[in-house]
């Protein structure tokens, strides 16, 4: 790890990638032992990953998979869950929860897309909203405070540099390793926004985690990717960079930077699913299924 | 010009060009026509344009030119003088103040940056020490209360994305098209700062201005050019990006976000050249040179 000035074997890659997501967790005071964390799980080296890692660690945490419904030629959507079924096999102790959304709500993500013609042409957006939605239900339901994503640090500088192009402020006032609770929606944490992309990777596959390989096949050509690519080149010209770029910001943030920019918006139930929104009326969520509150006043 | 869907003939450009400069002018209050300005040229093509445009919008606008000794093999800064030479043959209008730095301080810029062993074998920070400090001096002695530099957006942009990626909150405090004069330091304002480089350039072709080509010999593999050519991967990616970096950049700042930041530090004249200073004693340039108060109280 050129960054940290460090070569490890095996053995003690393992036992320091743990011991630093055990930090990061402290650091940041995401969860305790007492907390009953939601892990958001796609069949990817970062959210497997980091089940495994908090399981180890003695967290109460279960896992969450969304079927979006998408093939992309390949299956994606299944070929993700059958990763997750694996990894389950040998872990008989992890507790899963499932949420089929074309058998819930009779689309899969695109066709929802392709219906609510958002996104120029791609889902990400109502997928993204779809999930955020779904977490937060099975969350609420079942009784999870905390929210945990594998986004890793190549994911955390990709969405600060979009968010710094456009100098979206709004957007970097809620960039954080920590998003507290609030009016019914859990706490989210990202326990892994201090490792870079390839440590995880190397940690799944010393710990022999199957993952799935494939990128979703939307995100080819996203700029997401593009920015990967620019910070990628960032990095080999000086190593460390995108890590400085993250904590940098992240000192910038705690001295207050942005602290009118986060003053929150108000957020109220919604009247058909009763999570929060900041919009009047029904929530975006229910607006895409055109659902309607169960008594109306008209 | 992709950004601004705008295809002009060579009239129509050298007219857009010049109106565009007076409108960003306007746009931030740089200076009027009773304002004395000085331009400080250094023969490239932003500097000579930008002089040339000041001149046929009327404005009070003499030179400055700072030989730094720089030769390079080529003899950068005596070729840097010609092109100079060669715009002031077709402009007797114009005066031209020349600062001979080997002259009036007995050392080149790379001999007092190799003495100081500044900048790591580079003498860039010495060399934007020693200029700045000069061009306060000239303008302070002078009587010229508006300093220009040719930074184009191309410019701008890549210091941007350097302050970004450290978070340098103090810098982004700082930056921008006018910095206010104060205690005893002339306004700067930066008239090409919406300019793409290759806008100038083409400026500089269609009026025949003869301007040195090549860069500093000490910009060779510097952090600048490397900002630089992401930026250019990022522009070609998605055109006008740079100039919406910049301009979400500004708009940021004017809604308030560094306004604590920008709480200005204390300065006080050196006792040694009266220039303000923030540290106690002599100020870095005459620390550079080993100037000592004329009297002393020991």
């Amino acid at each position: 790890m050129r960054h940290h000035k460090l070569a490890l074997c095996e053995d003690h890659y393992l036992e320091w990638f743990v011991a630093q997501t055990e930090r990061t967790i402290r650091k940041y005071r995401m969860f305790r032992r007492d907390d009953r964390v939601l892990v958001a799980v796609s069949g990817g080296k970062d959210s497997l990953s980091l089940w495994d890692v908090l399981l180890r660690l003695g967290y109460q945490a279960d896992g969450l998979y969304i079927n979006l419904g998408i093939d992309g030629g390949f299956g994606y959507s299944r070929l993700s869950l059958e990763k997750i079924e694996a990894f389950l096999a040998d872990r008989p102790e992890a507790k899963l929860h499932v949420v089929d959304v074309p058998t819930l709500y009779g689309e899969t993500i695109p066709q929802v897309a392709r219906r609510k013609l958002r996104g120029r042409g791609k889902p990400c957006s109502v997928c993204g909203l779809i999930k955020r939605h779904e977490m937060n239900r099975i969350a609420w339901e079942h009784g999870y405070n905390v929210l945990a994503t594998g986004h890793n640090l190549d994911d955390e500088v990709a969405v600060l540099l979009s968010n710094v192009l456009h100098w979206q402020v709004g957007y970097l006032a809620r960039q954080a390793p920590v998003l507290e609770e609030r009016e019914g929606l859990a706490r989210k944490v990202k326990p892994f926004c201090r490792f870079y992309e390839r440590e995880v990777a190397a940690y799944a596959l010393l710990r022999g985690i199957d993952y799935i390989y494939e990128e979703c096949p939307y995100a080819e050509g996203s700029t997401t990717i593009f920015y990967k690519d620019l910070l990628s080149r960032l990095e080999a010209q000086s190593p460390g960079s995108k890590l400085q770029f993250y904590l940098s910001f992240l000192r910038a943030r705690k001295d207050g930077l942005f602290k009118e920019q986060a003053e929150q918006v108000e957020l109220h139930p919604c009247p058909v699913c009763s999570q929060p929104t900041s919009v009047p009326g029904p929530c975006a969520f229910c607006r895409l299924w055109n659902h309607q509150p169960a008594t109306s006043n008209r």
